[in-house]
């Protein structure tokens, strides 16, 4: 396929060809009496062969169909120069150090996303331009690690992050940023958890809901948010740095293990689960929200706990669901994480195939699909039960961060007892000592 | 094993056989300078040898462990009549009627719950007693259908209560109350809301996060508001009644395609997701919330589409899941729903195997784990090359419901087609029309 015309194939590749345009040249469609002026972006493999998708001015993509009638003229040819940053401000000495690791998503965006296409190309000078405000707060150091969507990473991804993350701490860093997509932050931010602790610096994992060529971008305000927390903060701790409210006056700073993505297009997606957040940052102030954290302490040294075991997995119970499930799972997995109802409960047909992996030295862990409050198997005879057979409960353990940690438990050592004794160990506050709010 | 004994074994029993003490019986038991007073109840197949339980008068239960200095005593025969209700006030002519259908769970667990054991046992006569306010708002009548945990409910309980509901309804009530439990509760709401169209008249479910024999309890709050929805409520839909905030000051009606239990043991536990509650209840008021719904009209005529497919899974994405997974499921399934990521997305690595679950004509549909807010497949290229693979994106649809939806689909059709289409058809208000609050 020609990178010309890249995912562009029949009748469109014809066209494109005819009108002497390629992918990032900006063209006027005149179609039917309308004109739509824009970048050609590239299509995915699956696309038909009868559409062109333009990235209008607006930020936004349109598909046009292509008729006999419509009519494609290139009025500017590729656009990678048309964007053309002011020159950085100067950084500043003595202010503190950030690294910012980036990995994708739609934080990312914005640096070279103008044709549709994510490939984010950070350099700290590419920063300074974009958000000047940034130059006031820290020096940074800024690294591409990956250009993926969040769906596309793996437990290994999380290793890398870490590992990198750790040697910039360990290179003097004051603190670490991670820009991540948005739709598994909160599982990278439970993996990082479990794989850096004793941290001296804060962590700090940062998305953003819209990318920063729309007006309602919170892509700038979060990162401001992140780079101000890893320069300043007194935690020291893995937190997510995202809008409190659909509002930009405000950002909160969420614990590793307690965050989830809440809602798929809010600026407040992000919610803290049966915990407060560590921070709030409001006009450049951060304000701590609770006094059980771990101080910021260069001195400390840092404990790198890097291997995950992909072989867990994560089961969501519903009615109807085949009670013989738990008889597949145990040919492949070593560990778990079933998403009970209510207190942690799941059908007494499950029972006899619950019982045979437990046998078989399977870990298997309840956590609660009701997402807020706590398993307690103690009150009901189904749970009663269940803990019989050697499930472990895990309190008010996330699903989400109960599968990373069983993950990473499990990494860790060979021998069973001590994986599960890791996965009741409280090490990141995954398990509050009470479910606040009640 | 003895029904004497039920449960009991070895040490235990035989402790329990020399004190002449069944289950049941009231007993005192000294151990250690200690004295316990209370029921003894049943125990579960497998507890151990050492411990007996007994029901306390506080209404919990706890487990006393025997030594040989432990002394049981019987000091009152089989507890069944220890109950005396007062007589029930008689019923009032010219009342709606209601029918009230008991499946068990917390709010049936009252009436013979003394033990710990859950033996539902609803008359009207009962209900009365119990909560003689009811006497003021609907003539009832009163059936027990199960007595199960809801976590033990299966797609074919959702077809015989179905059923029941839709006799009663042509049999004449002016509404239907299920009791049920509260763990798969909203799952039945579902169901109920795509097997019973065009209802004449409401059909509310109800339920209780802390049983009738604790002071907190929200049992008699909820089976009134229930009751009263039932007797007089203008709206004709399925709906779940429970606590709006911990307080007892206000119910809310839950459309049953909308509602999700979003707490372990809070009383304000179920949440309208994406959706506005039809109604709130305050001081024996209902209060519409919304003027988008379906009237009541005892003339309509219902329709009743009782059938469910269980070949349907839910399946939640998580970083690091076998890409293979599929490969599995399309051996045993027709249709699987997929808890994506953000606005429904998963790794690129499932692609060929979600290639060819669609190629051998399995559905496959894609809501959001974030729970809030609604599917949009169109914004990135992972989840427009899935729409491309032929993934059905559900909008705002809850997974809970969209499992529901889908195996009730693939139960009114074999075509795949016409099960497609009924998967994408807004039934019972599953999709709403944009998400409130953005």
């Amino acid at each position: 396929m020609s990178a010309k015309f890249y995912g562009y194939k029949g009748e469109a590749s014809k066209a494109l060809e005819e009108a002497g345009a390629e992918v990032e040249d900006h063209i006027r469609v005149t179609k039917d009496g309308a004109i739509y002026e824009g970048i050609l972006i590239p299509r995915s493999e699956h696309g038909d062969d009868k559409h062109l998708i333009i990235k209008l001015r607006s930020g936004y993509n349109i598909g046009i169909r292509i008729t006999p009638s419509t009519k494609i003229e290139k009025i500017g040819s590729k656009t990678r120069l048309a964007f053309n940053p002011p020159p950085p401000p100067e950084q500043k000495l003595g202010l503190p150090k950030v690294s910012i690791l980036s990995t994708g998503g739609t934080i990312a965006s914005r640096v070279d996303y103008r044709t549709g296409a994510v490939r984010p190309a950070i350099s700290a000078n590419d920063l300074y331009s974009i958000i000047p405000e940034l130059s006031d707060i820290a020096v940074i150091d800024a690294e591409i690690v990956f250009s993926l969507f969040s769906e596309d990473l793996t437990p290994s991804h999380w290793s890398k992050i870490a590992e990198i993350a750790a040697e910039r701490i360990r290179d003097g860093a004051d603190g670490v940023v991670i820009t991540h997509g948005t739709d598994t932050m909160a599982y990278t931010a439970a993996a990082l958890s479990f794989a850096l602790q004793n941290l001296p610096v804060p962590v700090i994992l940062v998305g953003a809901q819209r990318s920063e060529d729309r007006p309602s971008s919170d892509a700038a305000t979060n990162l401001i948010g992140a780079v101000l927390t890893a320069a300043k903060a007194s935690f020291a701790e893995v937190a997510v740095a995202m809008h409190e409210t659909i509002s930009d006056e405000s950002l909160v700073l969420h614990r590793g293990t307690k965050v989830r993505k809440c809602h798929t297009s809010r600026r407040d997606a992000f919610k803290s689960i049966n915990a407060s957040p560590i921070a709030r940052i409001t006009d450049g102030h951060i304000t701590l929200l609770t006094d059980d954290y771990s101080r910021r302490d260069p001195n400390r040294e840092l404990a790198v706990k890097l291997k995950f075991d992909e072989k867990v997995t994560l089961i969501k119970f519903y009615p109807g669901i085949y009670s013989g499930v738990f008889d597949w799972l145990v040919r492949d997995y070593k560990g778990i994480v079933i998403e009970g109802t209510g207190l942690g409960h799941v059908s007494r047909r499950w029972f006899q195939s619950i019982q045979k992996a437990v046998e078989r030295d399977i870990i298997v862990a309840m956590t609660s699909q009701c997402i807020w409050g706590r398993v307690n198997m103690n009150v009901y005879e189904n749970g009663r039960d269940l803990l019989a057979l050697g499930v472990i409960p895990l309190g008010d353990m996330l699903p989400e961060t109960a599968t990373v940690k069983l993950m990473w438990a499990l990494g860790q050592t060979e021998d069973v007892e001590e994986a599960k004794n890791l996965l009741k160990t409280n090490i990141a506050h995954e398990i509050s000592e009470r479910t606040i709010n009640m």
